[in-house]
Parts: structure tokens; C-alpha cells; sequence
């Protein structure tokens, strides 16, 4: 395997997805973005546990026994040709009559891409300025936290970052309220404390999040409150960060006006995730 | 061609989607559902311009062009098969690198789908039940009134009608507002006049809805009103039906408590359509 990405469906090799397909037409389906290092996938569990919300929210089938197989058999295959590789895990409820309403007790597809990274996700990247996004993410408690694959308020905001060369963007609520930036979740110290946008609305619940507010920024001794945040709040924060699965913390360095130089906390989290990696 | 649905992409007959694509993995896209009598698509140039008005939200290259060219193409292969058709014409953002940002300057992917229909769409539907979704709409001005592809909110609604046998549903957005049905604009009368819920937050701007507000209504001496509407205006309803491409209209008789016999304001607007088709 000297190609730079492949992708399997149901765990056979495929290029070309049959169709009709219900992720493709409606968005119906949910996806995972997994770091794999020399074929072992991080945090395969949590992924398995988010994933499982959004299966029972859109009442797709239970499929998480051939998920974890399948994840087995790809990282297997790439184990030897890739140190770093991102996975794009797909579940797409199977297809069934025309229209919105889906067929039952079907079992969803499940399509793996797996794509060789060039960085090093050892290192901690290089601190980035974030800009604001123009389009408001929307109230919808009924999907929110979940990875589900209906994305295009991130496409319209990533097609900003890109016209104003930004590297990630701030995105805001219909209210005015901090979510999350594009593709990650945002973590702000604030007087010894660590603040991050509730999700209840709208955005997804990252798995790193998770564990920065299960597991290491406790491990420092530091508290993380879910909290209605506003800009005004990224102003006052003595530091910015945000998670993701393939970055794990990435810090900020800029956002408006405002300059961040000391990293240390998301430094000493990202050394958390290195202690633990295997 | 013999079968019940067939489906190309740009042009050519296909039965898989190469991957990858970005319709499938952010519902990255734009779709339509056309209506074709003998091979004769109906109102063509409606369903252009609300495509052209999603292409210009989205910032995907202007591809009207090649749309209806293939329209054409399939309109003409479909035609001496069969009577009465659904096309579905799905616009997918051409595949760039990994991740939410588009790549610029690419001609998108035009898919279009035609299934055989076995209703006769010369004939009105008979009366249908409402219920009413428990999912409520999101608000988001920037996707509001265009047919993209994220659809997750109609498929959970679908999928509790499907579970309470209900022919359709009605929507209302996060404030309690009346949006539209599933699949369908929603249109009350009250004394003389068709109200129609605002679509300036959610929703989808039907072609029908068009037609029936700038042509069908007026004909009759009807004046068509946008408002924001409440379950309430739908109880005191005269008469309420809802439009879509492949029912042209379609008259309710039963919501909650309440029940509708006379349905002929909606017949009269389907008479139009009527004389109206080739």
C-alpha cells in the first residue's frame, strides 16, 4: 500500500461508494476522526462511546461490534506502511425507498478512509491565530454533541478561514454565545480554572475534550466548568486552546487584538497525552 | 430501460459514487426533486433558480449549464418509458484535501436519480393527517430557504411519523413558529386569505410555494400572506393544505382535534397546475 489514502467499505477495499446512499443524500449517518499511531488507533473506546450516542439519537442500527472489527482490520493493513495516520470513520444508515423516511432494521454501512499524515503528532503544534466566523451555528439540542454528518455550517466557516488565510475559526450560537472553533473544541484558563463552552445546543463533544476535563487537566490539579461563554471571556482568558483528536491540544496565539504567549498549560497537557501514548 | 430508478453522474450512466466526496461527508451539496411527465420535466427553471440561490450561499461553481443539459439528456432517455418520473439532481462540491475546507475553483459533481412513479400526478392526492413533530427546526438564516444537503432533521421527523403511521408532519422551529411539513410548504386559509409561515430562519422555499403564491393564488383572487404562524392559526384554519415538486398540492384533513372537509381552495390551485401541464 504506497498510496497516500485508502478507504474500505465494510471491510472490503472500495473506490466507489454504491449507490443510492442515505449519508450522501440526506446527511443521515455519523462519522469519527481517529489518530493512529504505527497502526494503533487512540482512544478507540471513546470514539466507540460517542459514536453509540449518535446511533441511538438517529436510531440507526447498533453496529459497534463490526466497527471495532473493521477499525481492527485497517489499522492492521496500514500498521506497517504509516507512523501517522488519520482515520475518517463513516456509519451511513443503509439505503432504503425514496424519501426522508428510512427503512428498519437495516444495518448501517460502514466506510473507513484512511489517509498517511505527514506531521509528527508527537510534537505540540505551533501556536495559531483564530479569527471570527461569520455564520452562527444553530440550536438544535436534539443533535448537538453528536458527530453526525450534516457539516456545511463547518464548510461555510472553513471556506471563510481559507479567503482570510486563517488557521481555525472561532464559531459562535445563534445568541451569541461560544461553541467550539471549526474542528475542535475550546478550552480557556481563566483564574486558575479551565472554561469550556456547554454543548447542550449545538457543537460536538470531542473526545479529547473528554478527556481534558476527565482526566488531565485533573491529573495538574486544575477544575474544567462547562460554562455559557462569551468573546468578552476570551479576552480575559490568560490562555487559549483548543482540542482535537488529530492535534490532541493545539495552542492560540491571537484572536482580535489579543496576543497569548504563555502555553503552559496546554503544554503540560499535551505532555499528559505523551506520558500516556504507548 | 426497463428497471425502476437509473442514475448518472455528469452525464454517465452509474450505479457507485467515487470517493471521495464531499456530498458524503459534510452534505456538502445542494439537491432538487423535479417532477417529469414524459419526459417533460416540470418548472425547470424554478428549480434552477433556487439551485442557483444555494450554489451562491455555498460559494460552489456556477453549474447551470451542465445541469440543464443533463436534465435534458435524462428527461430524454426517460422519456418513452415512462409516464410519470422523479428526478432527483443532487450537486455535490468537487473532492479537495482532507478536512472542512473546499478546495476553489472546481465544477461540482451533478448526480441525478429518475424513479419510475406509479401514482398518477394528474390526480390529486386524497386528504392526509398531520402530526406534529416532536424535533423542532433549527434556526440558521445563512442555509434557510435552500435545499442543501444536510436533511438529518427531516429524516428523525420521518422517523417518528413512520413509527406513529402518520402521513406527514408538521415542523415547528425552535421558538414554536410553524415551518413547513417534512417535505412540503405549509399554507392556511382565514378569512379570504393564504397565510404561509415565514421562511426567513429555517425552512425550505418550495417551487410550488412560489408558484402558488406568485401565480396559482392570485388567479384565483387569492392574496398569499407570509407570517409567522402558531399551532393556533392552524386550528382555526378554514382550510389547510401543504405543496411539494411531486404532489403539486396536497389537502389535510385532520390535525390534533381539528378536521377539514372542505378542501377547495386547494383543488381550485390544483386545477391550475392542471391546465398548466403540457
Amino acid at each position: 500500500m504506497s498510496r497516500q489514502s485508502a478507504t474500505w467499505l465494510d471491510g472490503a477495499p472500495c473506490t466507489a461508494l454504491p449507490l443510492p446512499d442515505r449519508g450522501l443524500d440526506f446527511g443521515d449517518g455519523l462519522f469519527e476522526t481517529l489518530l493512529v499511531h504505527r497502526g494503533v488507533p487512540a482512544h478507540v473506546d471513546l470514539h466507540i462511546a460517542r459514536l453509540q450516542q449518535g446511533l441511538k439519537a438517529l436510531a440507526i442500527n447498533d453496529c459497534r461490534a463490526a466497527v471495532r472489527q473493521q477499525l481492527r482490520q485497517v489499522c492492521g493493513e496500514i500498521a506497517s506502511e504509516w507512523r501517522w495516520a488519520a482515520l475518517r470513520l463513516s456509519v451511513l444508515r443503509s439505503p432504503g425507498p425514496r424519501g426522508y423516511a428510512p427503512a428498519q432494521g437495516l444495518a448501517p454501512r460502514i466506510l473507513i478512509t484512511a489517509t498517511q499524515l505527514d506531521r509528527d503528532c508527537a510534537e505540540m503544534s505551533v501556536p495559531v491565530a483564530l479569527s471570527l466566523a461569520d455564520i452562527r451555528l444553530s440550536a438544535q439540542p436534539a443533535l448537538a454533541r453528536i458527530k453526525h454528518l450534516n457539516r456545511l455550517e463547518q464548510v461555510v466557516a472553513a471556506t471563510q478561514a481559507q479567503a482570510e488565510q486563517a488557521d481555525e475559526m472561532l464559531l459562535l450560537d445563534q445568541a451569541g454565545f461560544l461553541v467550539s472553533v471549526i474542528a475542535g473544541n475550546l478550552f480557556l484558563l481563566y483564574k486558575g480554572e479551565l472554561l469550556t463552552p456547554l454543548l447542550d445546543n449545538c457543537g460536538v463533544a470531542g473526545t479529547r475534550r473528554r478527556l481534558v476535563i476527565e482526566r488531565w487537566a485533573p491529573a495538574l490539579g486544575l477544575k474544567v466548568r462547562e460554562a455559557r461563554l462569551t468573546l468578552a471571556d476570551v479576552d480575559s482568558a490568560e490562555e487559549v486552546f483548543y482540542s482535537n483528536s488529530l492535534y490532541t491540544v493545539r495552542p492560540v496565539s491571537r484572536f482580535g487584538g489579543r496576543c497569548w504567549r504563555d502555553h503552559s498549560v496546554c503544554s503540560a497537557i499535551f505532555q499528559r497525552y505523551r506520558d500516556e501514548f504507548p
